[in-house]
């Protein structure tokens, strides 16, 4: 396997772990011009979605059995491939958001769930078709833990 | 940012690279018991989806500009982050797939595009909230480009 190295960097306003209201935050990919040539985002705005990849750069312990999602007590302790918390094996975020605008090597996006700083893995476009194929079920105490994250 | 490694290996009946009807694959992800402890997918079959992050680790080219997709003349040339294409700075793939059973550090899928071997980096529960907010919007090719994908 290839070793992963950062592609660019995630500047966001936000600076500090919060679970809280990402949907209406505005941040900007900035693509490292070392990594990538002319073209490299040519026809990205044909897309109203990206999937950006990007690293939990302020994570630096890892769980490898179960916790309580969010540390919460009144939730369910679950496995660490069962929630999404940063402190994972690989800190490694994925995250849908809307691309609002591209200008050469900078992105601007609206709801990435990532604090400044973060390291850039990959921004892919989002297409349906990889939507999840069939209904989907998750637990119900996900309603709580999701209610105002975006 | 922490090294990225293996945390376990997948295994598919596919062992070249296609793009076509991935939907009915089944494949096992065996995770790593050098990294996990028990508990680490406890929870999990709650979920009827997980998202997984793996290494495209046969794709040995890397492309920094701009190509036609799946090198298709007919379809137009775009830059490489506005194509899910394996040859991109940090070979790193991601896809939503239907959860079908798990047996201690096995996970059965069905629908993963992941060769036989690929190196597994992550999972993670799917949950609806983070599915796109807004419309989705992608250029019309991309329906001939996925049209027997999944």
């Amino acid at each position: 396997m290839d070793p992963i190295t950062p592609i660019g960097v995630i500047r966001s306003p936000r600076t500090e772990l919060t679970n809280e209201w990402w949907g209406e935050i505005t941040a900007r990919i900035e693509l490292d011009p070392q990594v990538f040539q002319p073209g490299a985002t040519s026809g990205l705005t044909d897309y109203s979605h990206v999937e950006v990849v990007y690293a939990f750069h302020l994570s630096t312990r890892t769980c490898t059995a179960d916790q309580h999602p969010r540390h919460n007590p009144s939730w369910p302790r679950t496995g660490i491939l069962a929630q999404r918390a940063p402190n994972r094996p690989n800190h490694i975020g994925v995250t849908v958001c809307e691309l609002v605008d591209v200008v050469a090597f900078s992105l601007t996006v609206r709801g990435l769930d990532a604090l400044d700083g973060s390291p850039l893995l990959d921004v892919k476009p989002y297409l349906r078709e990889f939507a999840p194929r069939g209904p989907v079920r998750q637990p119900d105490y996900t309603d709580e833990l999701m209610r105002n994250y975006f």
